[in-house]
């Protein structure tokens, strides 16, 4: 029997859905550049099958999260420009050089543990400076900011080649806070000497040209979420999460389905039990909230999501559409990733980095061969 | 560097506790066996570190969802017997015989399958059979099951050496769903040739010595989740989730913290932003509303969860405490995983299947060496 035979749930992954979308935002905002953002495993989807893609296409700058995630994409991308958000912790600014990654710098004390390293006489890779105007997550403070420029030969020791910081509502194009947060990048930017600018991912693209500077940092909308939220999604959908029956069951009032009997069956119908559970990143607080679509029929989640099962009100459906083995969408063509987190309480990042290992997942591709894990 | 000191965070897993979680529900219904639920990954902990461990110990019987999961015990555990709870699907009953894995049958579609198979000659392991008592999610309805009694040569073919059902409600001891499930299992099962029967996983087990028949199925309760809600846990912590500081900030009113500036600082403090997120399954739901804990001192979750970062109020911890690099647990000591669990609005179950791959993660066990991962 074959791999997708055997799978009791499939993910496919579009990759030249993620290339498409890399291109409209590159066009859009050209001259300026358009980095990858492609941390957490590419939000979930699989960084080895897709920064290859996106490099073959003409990204040329890839940021990841953390010194890990850093040293294995220099091994998927001998060449690529690699930017590490977290910075080096407690040491391992050796680490990055080894791997040739640039850190970003988000405190006086990485910049100076950086600027202390380069000056050993190790080869130290360029760095990037984050400044902080008004996420209070990671940055440099502007008071550490004005401590920092009237220390020259540390910068020089630095080497910047970017300054960045990064929006806290830019999916809201109404909150005063993003043009606040420009105004502040412009003013504290402008404390150091030239060099390229970066202030938005996906959101802040759509905020208009004077938010895109020199570089954007695009993730979410390369996989295909909304970036523009209460408006059409101008990005392509990327994945597709399709789970397969493994019993369908009647039922009829006064039954229950499900852990804590929380549904309870108000007529005659049918129960489609399905093999993807909360352990495959299907949110359990997606219990009675959310839905599936099979052959276009929208279909109710009903009762709670269970570790490895969650169970479907397919009553309305044509029978031959249901039985054993018959695959039903989780996340597809009718139902989006941005969908199933409005069901779910959450966003659409969350649902995508949560996205379960045992999927069996394919890699669409015109470019490279598709790989089923 | 260490890989330690290179972590963004650490997940220890106490593989001894497990074992010593096992021997608890095992001593308390002997004779009746006690099998492992190993499944979705040991409920996300390890099943090539875990189930090894516990087949030592002395467990005989394991159960996992798929039959993925099978195959990959079954390298794991040569000679255990592996219970498959999902059984056949659309095919692979060859798969099953291959790797002498036992299939769980919920419906007479999947016995009726599996007898066609095993008269077929092949030398098919022995089957367990489901029967729905209530859950309505997977199991022979009754119907099917009048349809099976009537048919001998079929159950003979079948060999089921094994009948199961599974609780609803179990966590809730005052519900009245589990005395009718138990009378419904006594009665169904009735039906059937003698064979030993099993109701209960974790919950089950403590509703009383009616529950536990000659098999029951603990999974939660091995890896350290309280079955018995609302009175004292009796099992052993098993988890230990640290996050590792990566800045310390100083912030002061009208400052607000992270996306969507959700929280709004009131008045001069710190905040500490750790290097985890929802990416890691530190639950977004957690945002502005979990806790971390350092030296002893309670640290409330401040601002929204983001993919790769949290932000802590740590105002009150004594500063030498509170640098980068220095550790915050996020589950622990002091912070169970039901605590975490009632704080992100969910249970300990999904809370530990989420557990991400970017964490560290170290098995501690007196019997096998611990090896990082």
């Amino acid at each position: 029997m074959t791999d997708i035979a055997r799978a009791s749930s499939l993910l496919t992954i579009d990759v030249d859905a993620v290339v498409a979308n890399w291109r409209r935002v590159a066009n859009l905002i050209a001259p300026a550049e358009a980095a990858a953002v492609v941390k957490a495993d590419c939000y979930g989807l699989g960084v080895a099958q897709i920064a290859p893609v996106l490099s073959a296409a003409g990204c040329r700058s890839f940021f990841v999260a953390t010194l890990d995630e850093g040293i294995q994409l220099r091994r998927i991308l001998p060449g690529g420009v690699i930017y590490v958000l977290g910075g080096p912790v407690g040491g391992g600014e050796a680490d990055f050089a080894a791997h040739g990654l640039i850190p970003v710098l988000n405190s006086l004390a990485q910049i100076t543990g950086w600027a202390t390293f380069a000056k050993a006489g190790s080869a130290a890779p360029a760095a990037a400076l984050h400044l902080d105007t008004g996420m209070n997550r990671l940055g440099l403070e502007e008071a550490e900011l004005e401590r920092l420029a009237a220390r020259p030969d540390v910068l020089a020791s630095v080497r910047p080649i970017l300054v960045m910081s990064h929006l806290a509502c830019a999916d809201d194009d109404t909150s005063p806070k993003n043009m606040e947060q420009l105004a502040t990048f412009r003013r504290l930017s402008g404390q150091l000497p030239a060099m390229p600018r970066s202030l938005s991912a996906s959101g802040g693209i759509f905020l208009g040209r004077d938010f895109r500077f020199d570089m954007a940092r695009p993730g979410a909308a390369l996989y295909g979420l909304n970036p523009i939220p209460g408006r059409p999604n101008p990005m392509a959908q990327v994945v597709r999460l399709q789970g397969k029956i493994l019993q369908v069951r009647d039922v009829d009032s006064p039954m229950t389905v499900g852990y804590g009997a929380s549904h309870r069956v108000v007529r005659r119908g049918k129960i489609a039990t399905v093999a993807v559970g909360y352990a495959d990143g299907w949110f359990r607080s997606l219990g009675n909230r959310g839905h599936g679509v099979i052959g276009g029929f929208k279909v109710p989640l009903v009762g709670r999501v269970s570790m490895d099962l969650t169970t479907f009100d397919v009553t309305d459906v044509p029978a031959p559409l249901i039985h054993p083995g018959a695959l039903i969408d989780l996340i597809g063509p009718d139902i989006t990733v941005d969908e199933v987190a409005a069901e779910a309480g959450t966003i659409g990042y969350e649902v995508l980095t949560a996205l379960g290992r045992r999927h069996h997942r394919r890699w669409l591709t015109r470019t490279t061969e598709g790989k089923p894990a």
